[in-house]
């Protein structure tokens, strides 16, 4: 890369499409390969997917869940179990034929998401209330034969982790339902500084089997959303399919109660979308792999010096850093340093020194504050948070800007035709109209929310003016 | 589970396979599936994956060496591009048709490994000697067409990891070949308390498109080899085939030079086969999930305050443990937590309490002992390092006791036959005995050890006679 390419990034307000593309690849987050539809995951990318994991996976194992590995084939009469999700998920899966040379009695799919499979074990090993919960977590890949691909955002392969649990009452499966999403929340809000909304998934949008699913819905710097993560609550949909029974402390049988719930490498590309800015990404500082990149600018005994010292105090406050001590130009540097998004910047050069001196910059804002050598790292700490928490705030004031309620379904043709971001409005419930929304407005539901879901104003349907029965987000999804 | 089921383990000598299957099974390892060749990797099984995970990923960072992810599929036309390669591996690869509903243009096969896949990259990122050495790991699932399967030793889906590594020069590559070898072997010894010899494999024996592989090889409890790492010294036989080029120091186009290097849950195999016992698995303290099992008998105001200060203690010392509080009696417990193989128990009873001690039992003795309950993470802290040094000590005696070293072929045969073990022998490097002795004994060159491998006695080839040109490990293997 030199420095005209790393220059070389398209304006997001031009080409929004082009501009991520341009990013995710100049950023070394992933690149191309020759397996279409496939992506590889770069060292910097994979680096994020690892920070996620261990923060999520703490999450999961805190709340008392436990990781296993399913296989990754389910044969075909497996997956046709359940009658809605094998309708769900037939269409886009890929098919194993043969082994070797050898056709198969049976086909098998990889699977593109694991009920089937988790259900199959469940049968076996459930017997008995003392066998529940059973809270199962899975780290994977899984496949789903999309037609058109885009780097983390739509994959024929995805990494993700898949949650698997079964419950002895309804109650009880909910609460799970609920917890899940509120650790992905509090992930997004706290480590990702993103804003969500959380609630509840239309019918129509429910991931195929399940009673309810509920998401986290964010929307990206072009106004559009991206489910971020999911959480389901299956009744005992699967569990009477695949006929898993469990003596009730009443001693009789019952089909226990059970949920899903997954997140997925998309979570980078909501990254790049809420962030990033037309000099390449900006990741914060809770999940960046390196919080800190050193420029030193030449090379001598003073700045080798400073340059020690500020590596040292580094450590000492266990602040991850990387320094860039290639053969390129300064310039060059900065602007590398910039497409990664670093959060922040230290530049230690021969002139600050005079003073004593390095230049911090921070990658959100841009802002350069000169400090003395010794009070760098106290400056970068608190930096570090600042720069956390105003990444959430802009996020979510800009956010907030993009979000319109119409009154009338002529305000909202004009929205949609001429703004981007969500729309709220009341809904009667009936899938007729959230099929009219889509078809005439291009947008889809997004979700009902927990709290101020009770219709307003007229109280009407937005779409066909019958009584509303709640409130609902709409917006283009990615 | 009820305690005749954990008391039903056949004999280790009386059948090996059997106590195995049954030890695996029971310790809740693994569970098998409705998907034929495919088993279930439950949560004590995984957790134990986990554990090798965060270890040698750790050396594997240590050591410079970034994670990626590549696409999981090889289109059939890129795994054909290095001749050796794809005859080594399409006999026994699962084959992807059809995405959805339409057939592929171009059938794909599940990894088997990803050389293929890290060229196809490296081609693209490599252009300059600055770009190297490139030093990548990826952890992944990998398929194999195995026709007969057995937990963790042969399966038809392997949780693995796999390095790939570029260099600037042969003796670089070299280097890092045997730096990844020591690092298994270190991990062997020093984590798994498994006894290892590490040498090079026969050119039969290689991997396929290698210049030289590296192994570290096991003796399990049967006397039977298991292959348990391998490092590849590629040369520049990948490098050419993909036309992989980068200007080197003096300004000349030159292919680089290429390692790759893997390891797979086949080690949990390894741990119960050279461990475990008549009661079950034995698990050296440095591996374990969980270090100690506390088991309180009975429930009173003494026993609840002693488990809360034994395990506050633990907690202190960041001692893993779990506590059976299940409503089994103490003898089921005892057994289970034999099967399952946790390094020590503590037993919390009233009898013992009156003399304010706890009663301590090491797994892999079964030996006893009383402690003040003060006492008892001092003892422990104590026991675990004992147990993880002992348990490498008895493996290494019990392995070293099942070598021979015969002069005659007929010696070879007599032992062969009669015997289970290593045998070391001299040998003339033909491939001509190595097939004969296969054939004939059954038995597979294991390697030729870095020491000590210069031909012995009448300096002759065991099979043919021929003057010898080293000495080589010769067993049956799993």
């Amino acid at each position: 890369m030199n420095d005209k390419q790393v220059k070389e990034i398209t304006s997001r307000n031009k080409d929004f499409a082009q501009w991520y593309t341009d990013v995710v690849k100049k950023a070394d987050l992933v690149d191309y390969s020759s397996v279409k539809g496939s992506m590889i995951i770069r060292p910097y990318g994979y680096a994020i997917w690892e920070n996620m994991q261990n923060i999520l996976d703490k999450e999961f194992k805190k709340t008392g869940h436990e990781n296993v590995q399913m296989p990754m084939f389910i044969p075909e009469s497996l997956l046709q179990v359940e009658k809605d999700h094998v309708k769900g998920f037939a269409p886009e899966v890929a098919w194993v034929t043969h082994g070797g040379n050898n056709k198969l009695e049976e086909r098998m799919c990889i699977r593109p998401t694991s009920e089937t499979l988790f259900c199959d074990h469940f049968k076996r090993i459930i017997s008995s209330y003392r066998d529940l919960p059973l809270l199962y977590n899975q780290w994977c890949t899984i496949v789903r034969w999309e037609k058109t691909t885009r780097p983390f955002l739509r994959s024929r392969e995805i990494l993700w982790q898949e949650g698997h649990t079964m419950h002895e009452s309804k109650e009880e499966a909910m609460k799970e339902t609920l917890k899940m999403l509120k650790i992905y929340e509090d992930f997004q809000k706290n480590i990702l500084a993103i804003p969500v909304f959380t609630g509840k998934k239309t019918e129509k949008e429910k991931f195929a089997g399940a009673e309810a699913t509920y998401a986290i819905e964010a929307m990206m710097y072009d106004g559009v959303a991206l489910q971020n993560a999911t959480s389901h609550y299956f009744g005992q949909g699967f569990s009477k399919a695949f006929d898993i029974k469990f003596l009730n402390k009443d001693n009789k049988l019952e089909n226990p109660y059970q949920t899903s719930w997954g997140c997925t490498t998309r979570m980078i590309g909501a990254l790049v979308m809420v962030h990033g800015d037309d000099r390449g990404l900006v990741l914060p500082p809770r999940i960046a792999p390196f919080k800190v990149i050193i420029i030193p600018i030449g090379s001598d005994k003073k700045i080798d010096d400073a340059l020690k010292e500020i590596t040292e105090d580094l450590k000492d406050s266990s602040i991850t850093y990387k320094i860039d001590n290639s053969n390129k130009t300064p310039g060059f540097k900065f602007s590398l340093a910039e497409v990664k998004g670093y959060p922040i910047r230290i530049e230690i050069g021969k002139k600050d020194l005079e003073n004593d001196c390095a230049t911090i910059v921070r990658r959100d804002t841009l802002e350069k504050v000169k400090v003395p050598v010794s009070e760098v790292v106290i400056k970068v700490n608190e930096l570090l948070i600042n720069i956390q928490n105003d990444m959430y705030e802009r996020a979510l004031k800009r956010r907030n800007s993009m979000i319109y309620y119409p009154d009338t379904y002529d305000e909202m043709k004009n929205i949609a035709k001429n703004k981007s971001g969500f729309i709220y409005t009341n809904w009667c419930g009936n899938e007729s109209c959230e099929n009219k929304i889509k078809d005439e407005l291009g947008l889809k539901s997004r979700c009902i929310p927990f709290e101020e879901a009770a219709p307003t104003g007229n109280k009407k349907c937005i779409c066909c003016g019958k009584k509303a029965e709640t409130k609902i987000y709409w917006a283009k999804q990615y």
